[in-house]
């Protein structure tokens, strides 16, 4: 990380991906602001997607900001991962279509990862592509959706299973729409955050560790910060990885327990957030039992992550058998083997399928049956 | 064109995209052989894609070339622009997710420029991409959907407006399946076979003269000269134009006159391909009434295009301003302005909104309204 630690009411970060770099800007009150959307609208035209529980809010804003120099129409979705299918797809095709847009027109995705992921897959593929913004509206979809360039919508038979890497032209994390995130999705948010202290980026874990309070009371130049560290890490991550595999495999870490127990639960049950969160204090455990982590580590990090407010453990009543099997249904299996992301050091993640009988110990320990 | 003109028995074309370049290979009996697909298919899993027309006169004979090397399953959509939907991809997402097929699997889209939009779509979004093979199985597809990497479906509200560029691992093209196709299929293809001998390739133009009773007989030999020419016209302006404006706006001569034929006449009363051949015909008028074109080399234009089976003008009882009125839909209106793909010289085409009056005198000769 070159990037320093610091407190500041504004933040500017470039992804750097050839012809498709862009900025995320990172501020409050941003996404009211005429200025912020300077030079990431080719057109005239802009369509912004957003859902009924967001438009409410912030709707109005985004588009008087817009409204003085575009042309701008606002489309509304139901909220819920259960509209991220290819029918509500449908439906901004429809309005794109109804109104005329072209190649030049662009959409503003204003929402949490749900909206982000239609409403930018609409975008990769309307007409074979047009720009498109993000305004996300939660704190994962800041830290997490906001680089990578993934898009999609679900199939009833699998997750996120149709898509496109497509880059937006510019991110606007507003800090100033957490403020009305409920107490439970900015947690969830935080287990992506410490994540990346987790596998690559210790100074940043300990600065987490130091201001959690702050966080949690989400103080805007602290969050600033967040946000700005977490992409950084992430866009590091991913220029060197753009489409997958090797590092970009890291960024998984705790998600291959945490699938099995969303999985089990039932989606929606426990938010992504904290399946994650319990599944990397079973990653560590695994890693502990391989020598790589010690006792202490190992308490250090259930610490950091019960004071975001997260679980550190799964319910207990689960069944070791289903979990393993879960798990073993999860994209990581290369060639038959499961592969896991585990920590040889905090701020050390690696993919291996060296863990022996490691994975069965930490699912007997945390399970009863 | 640096690629000397020659009569063979097999041609292999690369078309230069970086990382995304791949071959075109062009012979008779190619997709039953299975050495045709070595290297083009990474892992072992294979979805065919294709038509209930097409299957009962190909689908074996590709699958047995590739199950000794792979498994094999076999997907068969109706045939027909009309399924070329949202709907029918849906489907074949189905079987990928039924199947469990993962990112390493390939889809080989078996048919013409339809099976070839909707498969290699499909590919492009599923999982965010995995590998495609084209086997085009009509000239027009050979000779223009091999290069370009567009794939897509259609809306109720446009055509092609749903889609994704998405190179294949491998192009195919058997001129033995085009033994098959009906004489009226077969000539559409010539029409755009004839535009890159207009638009840039003169000398590609006079060896289609010459040879197009040995063209019509669909002679091997002469068969893959015509795609490989094609092809190898359309790559050199592709490559240096992958997405799109500029020079590849020139693969448009006749299309913007030709989409508004086909959308008057009702689609699918004219073949693409026929309302391109009247369309490039009306061009030529068009550019001879700028003193671009002669009345001579007006009329050996129409003479070639009469040779091919092709019309050399619309139906007469259209009306001009239904027809002017549908061109300033299309997509070349960049602008407000009708931008128009004529030929300065036979062999070179130029983008103009220089045409003055031209258009509607041309209308006005070829409309009795």
């Amino acid at each position: 990380m070159s990037v320093a630690l610091e407190n500041t009411t504004r933040a500017d970060l470039r992804v750097e991906l050839g012809e498709r770099s862009y900025d995320i800007v990172i501020a409050g009150g941003l996404i009211d602001q005429p200025d912020a959307y300077n030079g990431a609208i080719r057109d005239k035209r802009v369509l912004i997607v957003t859902n009924e529980t967001v438009a409410p809010l912030y709707a109005a804003g985004v588009n008087k900001a817009l409204s003085a120099t575009h042309d701008v129409d606002t489309l509304t979705l139901p909220d819920g991962e259960q509209y991220k299918t290819l029918a509500t797809l449908d439906t901004i095709y429809d309005r794109l279509l109804e109104n005329g847009y072209g190649r030049d027109a662009t959409i503003v995705a204003l929402g949490g990862g749900v909206i982000g992921d239609i409403a930018g897959f609409a975008a990769a593929s309307y007409q074979r592509g047009i720009d498109f913004v993000q305004l996300p509206t939660t704190l994962l979809a800041q830290v997490d959706s906001s680089v990578g360039g993934k898009t999609g919508v679900n199939h009833r038979l699998g997750k996120n299973m149709i898509g496109a890497f497509h880059q937006p032209t510019r991110v606007l994390a507003d800090v100033g729409v957490l403020d009305s995130l409920p107490a439970r999705e900015f947690a969830a948010g935080m287990a992506e955050v410490i994540k990346y202290g987790l596998i690559r980026d210790r100074p940043f874990l300990d600065w987490l560790d130091a201001n959690l309070a702050a966080i949690n009371n989400r103080e805007p130049e602290v969050l600033i910060e967040v946000i700005r560290r977490s992409c950084a890490n992430k866009a590091e991550v991913v220029a060197a990885d753009e489409r997958e595999a090797g590092q970009r495999a890291l960024l998984n870490l705790g998600h291959t327990y945490g699938h099995a127990l969303e999985a089990e639960l039932g989606y929606g049950e426990w938010l992504h957030g904290e399946a994650v969160a319990a599944g990397m204090c079973m990653a560590a455990d695994t890693a502990r039992r391989l020598g790589w982590l010690d006792e202490r580590q190992c308490e250090h990090i259930e610490r950091i992550i019960s004071a975001a407010h997260l679980p550190v453990a799964p319910p207990r009543e689960l069944e070791c058998a289903r979990i393993r099997s879960l798990m073993a249904r999860d994209k990581k299996v290369a060639a038959g083997t499961l592969r896991l992301v585990l920590m040889r050091d905090i701020g050390e993640a690696v993919v291996t399928r060296d863990y022996g009988d490691a994975l069965d110990a930490t699912l007997k320990r945390y399970f009863a049956k």
